[in-house]
């Protein structure tokens, strides 16, 4: 007598991401009850002992978990495309952004991003921002999965424009005050949210933005309340500087000096971390994220992910912010990250497809925290995955002996716009190429009219002249 | 009095590439007379002065020239994504598979190919191939251009199987002989052929493939058809140390020797090539193909081309084989130029995004010859054309001041599958994301078909087990 459920996936080219590798399975399906997954096998067995409610035959597609975007910035997605291909990225092509950004631009970036992400087969995004209205929410009315992290630094709210390149930063103790109690409210509010589907994480920006009794703060409140600190550490030649100035160590060896390298950290970029610093903090038990695309983009580094995770460190996957890196899909970061790391090394073999692949979901989730929730379909977890349809051309053909050319395909040759569907948490969000939790017209139409906006504010601040893009848009480059 | 064309392309995001810069200008438009451009401006002064048979509304679309693609080897999609990650590509990868390519398969992994670049505003197509039934009559079938290179080499036929790695390959000169011969007479037929659409380039395999005095022949022949030739030069370990065991010297320093470093030459690749090698060969006048992809996924290697364009030579983009590269696609070519070269030099600014949207168009055109012709939209040249969908969310918003963020998109977010309409010689190839010249399912279903011939045949070989991805298939990894 089959077993009811709600909804089984069928004839899929199943990676289950199990065990060491990517846990194939031909003619495979997934039967999925409520939010979570009640069974994961070879179609004929499934269809056998499971009575669904929907059959969705998945012929011709991967069937995969949804992959994880463990660092955005999803706002900044308004002022996409603004800022490459220059030196200083932030001084000289954010800032004149950053100073016009209203909140309800914000929103409209945000909401802009998801709708991207999502449809590019990202489920879980983790997303760091100082809260606007609507940030949290926009997240439980899409349906996706989030790990939020609000900002936490000691910088006057005054800003820091008249400070010299190579100033120490001064720190305002009430600003850093104000935002760790924001941030610990947030938590209350949002941790475990949304039926478990919103998480929390606390954010200290940078160990150069507050000091360090702050940071043991937060610390200990990340510890009390069972959170994981999200931070920016070695991010930039700037951070670099600050600490060296202020206290004669290198971001890494400061962290370790105060006592935050530990599980509970989840480093993100480690732009400037020497590999001999990205080991150290990986022995610690931390993790990384690791932003291909955008540090590409913005500093033309490639960060010591390869070390890191020779180092036994676990390495997620991020797509950073759109003004830098342009896009936020993982399939890009994905592909990024396997030929970055190749020519860093010079060694074709260095994060082959597999490796990446895993990085996207299954190592990626345990990196940050959510190891035991999703990143691979196994009976129990939270039933988050895609399809990704193999019929375009440049998924053709789909061979399985001698080798199967699958795995190499998703992440050389696919964009993520072969993503067919999406399901989070039981739920679909994504079918036949469209959104159904939003109306995505809508969603662009307002990205594009509070975008105009942004960018009319900023023609008319005298210090759009500054812009290192303005030479390119007077010589007809752009 | 209007005067008549044939198509008006209206109220677009118009980049005609002219001048030193991209060209743009907004509310632009195209008219098309038969196979050429008979106009190109503002769309309030188009439309008033041309009578068209078909007015099309580019609202919210770019307008850019057709993208050019240097340097292919179409016949490989059949066996796309077979040989990642791994060292010794062509032996331990690449060779069991081509011992057993029949030209049927041959030729259903171009068209598959062919299908691929189109969809993705390819225009322009380089091909190199030992010439199969039906090679250069489907590119005349599917209405693109292209550029036709037939392999000329001296390597017996018999193949070099029994070989030891270094061990120099022996000359086969009645070989070499016949595949000169074969090269002529398909340059006879094909040159010039379909309205002007195939042109033909001589091909020397490389500069171990032959000796001097067939490569001597190849150059007087060129000379006198007026042809280029299309050259792996420097394209790996194996080819410089055939070149030090033969004559005692590199692949640059011999070709400038023997008098082959001139005007006439394209020369693919130069993994291999100093920067000072790459400076020698840009400054006889040569032109450079890039295949970044390909050679980021094989090597691990980012060519001279920033050193090649800095000592004024010509690049162009290549995307070489689906065996390799996984995909043949101008627009991942675009990003990953500027992301490798950025990250080569340590310098965001290095290879912006117009520099590289210039390789895909304009300059890429005078690489191979056909500046005259295409790669610019301009009165007189063949209207060869794309539009490009800016309403994707990847590519929202578009804003124009104080920064225009379109052509950083263009490389940095689009991912080619934007492409709504492709236009070559006047004539619309693609439409509302249908390939209207060739049966699209029907050449999924045969590239298939054939692929799994192919696969089946390498299976049945013990060779296979010399395939370096057996391992990962033993250990689950694929």
């Amino acid at each position: 007598m089959p077993e009811p459920v709600d909804i089984l996936l069928t004839h899929a080219h199943l990676f289950t991401m199990q065990g060491e590798g990517v846990g194939y399975v031909s003619d495979g399906a997934v039967a999925i009850r409520g939010d979570s997954i009640a069974a994961v096998g070879s179609s004929d067995v499934l269809v056998n002992n499971w009575s669904a409610k929907e059959t969705i035959d998945a012929s011709g597609h991967v069937l995969l978990p949804g992959l994880i975007d463990a660092h955005m910035h999803t706002a900044w997605a308004i002022a996409r495309g603004v800022a490459q291909d220059i030196s200083q990225w932030m001084q000289l092509g954010l800032a004149p952004f950053a100073r016009h950004l209203l909140p309800a631009m914000a929103l409209a970036g945000t909401r802009l991003n998801i709708l991207e992400a999502l449809r590019a087969g990202t489920t879980t995004m983790g997303d760091y921002a100082t809260p606007y209205e609507g940030w949290a929410d926009i997240f439980e009315e899409y349906g996706v999965r989030a790990v939020l992290t609000p900002t936490i630094n000691a910088l006057p709210r005054s800003g820091m424009a008249g400070l010299r390149i190579g100033e120490l930063y001064p720190f305002d103790e009430a600003e850093g005050d104000r935002s760790i109690q924001a941030a610990v409210a947030f938590a209350r509010e949002w941790h475990n949210a949304a039926a478990g589907r919103i998480t929390v994480m606390y954010g200290p920006q940078g160990a150069d933005m507050l000091d360090r009794a702050q940071l043991l703060h937060v610390k200990r409140l990340a510890s009390a309340d069972g959170l994981r600190i999200h931070m920016h550490v070695a991010q930039g030649d700037r951070e670099i500087d600050q600490m060296l100035k202020r206290y004669g160590k290198r971001t890494p060896d400061y962290l370790e000096q105060i006592g935050y390298l530990d599980e509970q950290l989840l480093a993100v970029h480690l732009t400037e971390a020497s590999e001999e610093e990205a080991a150290m903090i990986a022995h610690s038990g931390a993790s990384m994220v690791l932003c291909s695309g955008s540090i590409g983009i913005i500093d033309g580094i490639v960060p010591p992910a390869h070390h890191f995770r020779a180092s036994g460190g676990l390495v997620a996957l991020g797509s950073d912010q759109a003004a830098g890196n342009n896009c936020n899909n993982i399939f890009n970061e994905m592909k990024l990250t396997a030929l970055f790391n190749k020519i860093k090394h010079r060694d074709p073999t260095v994060m082959p497809a597999w490796e990446v692949l895993r990085m996207a979901t299954i190592e990626g989730a345990r990196a940050i925290g959510l190891g035991d929730t999703v990143g691979s379909l196994e009976i129990g977890k939270q039933a988050d995955l895609i399809l990704v349809d193999l019929r375009s051309p440049q998924l053709t053909p789909v061979l399985n002996r001698p080798i199967r050319n699958i795995v190499p395909n998703l992440v050389y040759a696919a964009s993520g716009q072969e993503v067919a569907l999406v399901m989070v948490a039981g739920r679909i969000l994504l079918r036949a190429g469209c959104v159904l939790t939003v109306d995505e017209e809508l969603v662009r139409a307002q990205a594009q009219e509070a975008a105009e906006e942004l960018s009319a504010a900023v023609a008319r601040d005298p210090i759009h002249h500054q812009l290192a893009l303005m030479d390119a848009m007077d010589r007809g480059w752009l």
